[in-house]
């Protein structure tokens, strides 16, 4: 069995993980902690885990990863809205521990983020853009997500794409990719049916991350697309 | 056989009005002029026109309507971009003569505005969006048919829609119109094709407005959806 | 309070029937019967009820309709996949109480339904189709939805559309109305987020039926669309 | 200048073909024939050109193929509804001529292609099912780019998609893929603007061909996606 401490456990995220971990065979809460409590229990949660999962908020996420780093917890974040120097913060705790972060845990996304890549590199006179739908309650816009898959196009064709951003009603997490020609279009749309999914996908590496060496990990190493 | 001069004969739209004319056994081309040029023969061709079409700029299609309201012509515009005072003086010369002034002449654009009033009637708690998707030559934006659209939903809903452009590859135009709600959305789209759509609404409209009464008409004056 | 006994209470539907009873302050739970028990307790339910609301099967909705009319309680039913007998039975318990049927209790589908009369009338020379997704184990195609709106064509064009069905994943019911032209199509499409939209529309129209003469109604008398 | 044969030259696609030789420096048109008059002057024809380029119905392109190969003249061939037996005959013709079919010549699809098989062989549990949307004059349903895409899947799946059709209005040719699970979906979808997309993509093929081995070759030998 193996223990997990989850940073932000009051959030949307945090109430599905914690369902997600019930109900694995291989899991089990080790504790839980709001972004807002994070100064109060920390260390406690940290030292009785065997893998930290934070969906939290940035000043949140710092604080755990320091503390992880101390005790030699490894950590997994998905949280969004990080800064240039907040990864910089991470980065250096990974020196200490394994460190994994997705701004998406969902299979599907990095599926397209690699086609995306292969698209980018040989659609050269296409147009790209993003068009991210989210629920009205989403504060955050572009979405982590489609700045995540904006850079998977910057990378390869060393430019920008147009990206668009909708908040309504209560739409679970939509992403719509758009390779624009002169004469075809290829669109690549990601629908999220039901949050858990990235709870799933948040469990799946934090199981892979326990005793593994430290390092700044992504995704792709822990879940084997061949 | 009914005689039309088209204001903006060098544009997309001009030379879509000139070979749909041409098809026409209705219609003859009195003549045509280009925006840059309108100085020039205004007058000549109103003259012997049944009908002025202009699908130009919004400089061009004030000094056309006014000429026209001179010599008694009816006039249809499909210009876009015009300011509240262009509005305001189109109206003035619609009190001289018939002038018809849609913003998009197909008839899947004047359905959907009818099903967005009924819908913002109906879906109070709902929110609306409209993605406009066009050509990557496209200057403005959103286009004259998005803020059409958002027009019906404010004088209904009396509060604005969202409202997104994207401008990609040869996209003949696109508008992706949403009412998400908590536990259901509708989504309605219209896609042009070709854009001889535009023509062939303009042309009805303008064969319809030979010897009505002078007034500002729009396309459902003109085209009975009953 | 209004008393609402469920007919097909173990289904998907009577699942979520029962959740938003009990979170309605003006109804209350009277009791509830599977399609595989209708034998059993049924009029002893029917007594207590000041309406009944079925999902559940046609064998089951027909007993169900024959017990409500002889205690005189009112009945909602959205039971797909009945024949056209099985609605001249229901016609004929309406003569004795209100039996309110539709096959899809959602507010979207209802304005849908008459957005595509209106088109049927207006877009003559188009093609009109119908895809209908839901998830892997709905066994009927195409959906009691997708036959209602294309009925909704058939009354207008006097012609049948193309209907096209997908079984996948764990889809929550999206239909695609597709009007398609020679130079512009107009797509509608409906999607269910969240499958509590069919609850709360039948409970809608339960508590509008209560005290209301014999007859056999649609949703459209008990929602004031206007 | 490379001297293109056209078989099926009457055809939509031959008409464009003889458009997209005409406006390319390196291309020249050598003669074309429709499918009715392949026994006329279907050898000289061939005779003077250097490659033969065919869109045309699956008995003309078997009588072409053997012409061609007697005459040690390179064959690209996108006809589709063609047997077994008709592929077998073709690979017969191909160990004398370097032969290249494809049922669509638009890089989109290809690369479309490429991401079914990524997606197959990781998302297991998913359903996977292929809209085909043509115009309604088109005749085969699916159309050749559905069953191509469905083999890609079925190559790594090991089990069949849903595949359905749509032929309405003037769609240019549309195909929606989808991969559905319990919690998200991914769907790619491939739209033709122009078919003179697939004339480039057959031009372009024509032009590698020409010095070739003999052999079977596809679209993915032509044109190098790295």
């Amino acid at each position: 069995m193996i223990a997990v401490g989850v940073i932000g456990i009051t959030g949307r995220m945090g109430k599905i993980l914690v369902d997600s971990i019930e109900s694995n065979d291989e899991l089990t809460l080790s504790g839980g902690i709001s972004s807002q409590n994070i100064g109060k229990d920390l260390e406690k949660i940290v030292k009785c885990s065997d893998v930290i999962v934070d969906f939290s908020h940035h000043t949140a996420v710092l604080a755990a990863a320091k503390v992880a780093a101390n005790h030699a917890v490894p950590l997994i974040s998905g949280t969004t809205g990080l800064s240039a120097n907040d990864f910089l913060q991470l980065r250096q705790c990974s020196q200490r521990i394994p460190l994994l972060y997705a701004a998406n845990f969902s299979i599907g996304i990095q599926l397209i983020a690699a086609f995306i890549r292969r698209c980018a590199g040989v659609l050269k006179n296409f147009d790209f853009s993003i068009l991210d739908k989210h629920h009205r309650h989403k504060k955050d816009a572009p979405s982590g997500t489609a700045l995540f898959l904006a850079q998977q196009y910057e990378e390869i064709a060393k430019k920008s794409p147009q990206i668009v951003s909708l908040r309504c009603g209560n739409n679970f997490g939509e992403h719509v990719c758009d390779f624009c020609g002169e004469d075809e279009t290829i669109t690549v749309t990601h629908s999220v049916l039901n949050k858990r999914v990235f709870a799933v996908g948040a469990l799946r590496c934090a199981r892979w991350i326990v005793g593994k060496d430290p390092g700044f990990y992504g995704i792709c190493d822990a879940i084997d697309f061949q």
